[in-house]
Parts: structure tokens; sequence; C-alpha cells
């Protein structure tokens, strides 16, 4: 049985990736990094080193144009600021919209050339980190529970019941995954979250709050280095 | 309300296209053609066609790398040669498996490349020529209406609800879509399905077969010349 991974180098996909191999083995995990156009690529650098970590090969795929007409914060051709605020904060003045960092329909089509590749590949699992937090008052859409089983039966339908959907942290707060990682040693000294592509991470921007209260939690401090906390 | 059309160039996705023009009206309708590494252009030039013919724009994007693992008859990297059969025929020797034109997940991907981009073009509806034959027997388990049904609930509710899926000919089989397609006085002879890249139609491929019944069954003569019959 072999897995893909969706592996950003980020807190959440570290923490699944980790999972992954400790129910696969490392032999049979495959991990998809996807570039899409951010303004920086401190994300895929960190996802390279946590490869050179567990000692295993990833793809990578660029899917940038696919986000060229959207003028979404994250994205590098937009003019938008990313917000300097926690998501409660920004979703209190969206009127029900998702934040500005949503980039459209991201998961669905990453998870799309997941499958894409992971049939190609003989998996039979697709891997996610999206967790509750995210989807909290609609500010990421696409890491919600309703977005995950739909998508989870519109893979397993569409493949021919060949590739099932495993997103292990979708009922779980952004705490909790920490608190799995931490069990699993997860090189979390390695990841990048940050919006911002600086040498140290921002610890403004909605991520970076989000990533420092969820080691808080569990009474750690996180171990990468932050401009301002 | 403007609407997205998947729109290969081929008889469905030309119906499609007729089908959400009559009802937004050609300004309002953005046309999506997808390369994806196919053994030709045929299509795509077809496709060109008939945007000429609406003199409407459309968007291209090219999506071949996905499919670079995949060994897939109807990619050109590919060695398999394309069955010169009848769908029914190929199923009975598949044991329930997709068969060799099945593309991994084609449908999905493309939708969601749809939907990335629908969102940036303030789009409210997506709609694709999927119909009932395609599916039938597991040939094209992503053309199937439980796929369909879950891809457009991941659509609606991973874009916040911005957006709704379509597909206006699920339930039906292919005559059907050519009878509506005549009454909307689609331009069929500017039109290419057959898998094959040659002058002509080969009238083998289980495209060709398909498409030639569905007219017949209309008791109307595909207006493409085919090389056998």
């Amino acid at each position: 049985m072999k897995a893909m991974v969706l592996f950003s180098g980020g807190l959440d996909s570290t923490t699944c990736l980790a999972l992954a191999i400790q129910r696969f083995g490392a032999d049979h995990v495959i991990p998809l990094s996807i570039y899409y156009g951010q303004k920086h690529t401190k994300e895929l650098e960190a996802a390279r080193q946590v490869l050179t970590h567990y000692k295993i090969e990833g793809l990578e795929i660029d899917l940038t144009k696919m986000f060229s007409f959207s003028n979404c914060s994250l994205l590098q051709h937009s003019d938008e600021q990313i917000p300097e605020q926690s998501y409660e904060e920004q979703l209190k003045n969206s009127n029900g919209s998702p934040v500005t960092t949503y980039v459209p329909f991201r998961n669905g089509l990453f998870l799309s050339a997941a499958a894409c590749i992971a049939l190609s590949k003989d998996c039979s699992y697709i891997y996610y980190g999206a967790h509750r937090d995210d989807a909290a008052g609609n500010a990421y859409p696409d890491c919600s529970s309703s977005f995950h089983d739909a998508m989870s039966t519109a893979i397993y339908e569409g493949s021919g019941k060949a590739l099932q959907l495993i997103a292990p942290f979708v009922g779980m707060t952004k705490a909790d995954v920490v608190q799995i990682g931490l069990s699993l040693h997860v090189p979390y000294e390695l990841t990048w979250s940050c919006y911002e592509g600086n040498e140290k991470a921002c610890g403004k921007c909605g991520t970076c709050r989000d990533r420092i209260q969820a080691f808080l939690k569990n009474n750690y401090t996180d171990p990468i280095l932050y401009d301002a906390q």
C-alpha cells in the first residue's frame, strides 16, 4: 500500500507526512510539493529540508498559471497586503467571505492534481493536513469537513474506487496537530508556515499567530525564530 | 451571472457550450480549453473554430505535466495503442476497471482548475458535458453521476458557496445530447471527437463509434468525414 502526501513544508503537512510515514513506512510514501506562485519559496525550501531529514524523495510540480487571474494576497503578482491579524479578527470584517489569504479552490486543485499523479504511481491513499481551525468561520472553506467529505467521495468515485482521501486532522485543532507531531518527533525547527518570506517568521500574520498559540497550548515553545511575537 | 464551460471542441462539450450561451448569453460565457498531452491537437483546433463560429474568446491552459507519469493510451508519450472497439466490447475484458483511454482523474483535475479560474473571473457556474453513456460500466468513472454529485458539493463547499457545478447531460445518453444540440443548431461539422489525429476521423475508436450511433439514433448523419464506418 502506497500513500501520496500533499506536503508544503508547513507545520500541518509535515505532521501529516510524519503520520503517513509511521503508518506506511518511508518507502511507501510519496510527498508531493506544489509551487503555485507564492510571494516566496521558503515553504518549498523547508519541504526539501524535511525530506532530507526523513531521507525520502518527493515530487514537485508548478501550478502557478492556474492562479494567474487571482489577486489573492499570498500570490507574487498580487498588490494586496497580507493582513497582520489573527483569522478571527480578519473574519469580523469579511462579511462571511473567506479571508484574503484564501487561494481560490487551492486545496481542490492540489488534491485533484495529487489524485492524477497518485493513480499513475499506484497509490491507494492521498493524505493532507487540513484541520478544524483553518476552516473555522469560513476562513478557508477548502479546509472544512464538508469540503473534505465531498472531495473524498469525488476522488473515490472518479478514480473507479481505486483511491481514498484521508484528512487525519480534519476534526482537530492546530494544537491537537502539534500534540501528535511532538509525539512523532516531527522536526518542527525545519518547517516554515509564515506567509511572508523574510529570514525569520513575522509572528504577525494569521498563520504565525495560530502556530505560536498551538505550541503554547502544548506548553511548548515553537522552535523556529520570529521577528516579533 | 457568468458561467465557465469546460470546452474541448468535442461533441459533448460543444453542445454544452451552446446550451450555456443560450442560458447566459455569449458575453457571459467563458470557455476553458485544456491541453493535457493528447496524441494530437485536433480537438483544440476544433475548439478554436467553434469559438470563431460563436464569436467568443476562450481561455487555454496546459496541464500536460500532471499526466507525465500516466501510460494512458490517449497520451502522446504512451506506447499503448488506442483500442478499435466500442466501449462495451472493451469493458468485457477490463475486469471492472476503467477503459485504457481513461485519463487518471482527468475530469476532477479539469473541474478543479476551472473552479480556481472561475472564482478569479467572478463566474457563478461551471458547466461540463459529462453524460450517462461515458459513465456506463465504469468506462469513465469521472463521468458518473456519483462523481458529479460529490464534485459538485466539493466545489460549492470549497469555494465558500460561491460556485456551482452543472452537468446538464449527466443523466442523458449521447443521442439525447445530439438531439439537444441539433435543436440549438450546434456546428457539429466543426467539432472533433476521434482519439486518433488523422485528417479524417477513424470511425473505429470508442468515441467515433459512439458519436456515429448518437447521430443515427436521431435519424441524422454525422456531418464530419470518416475514414471507415
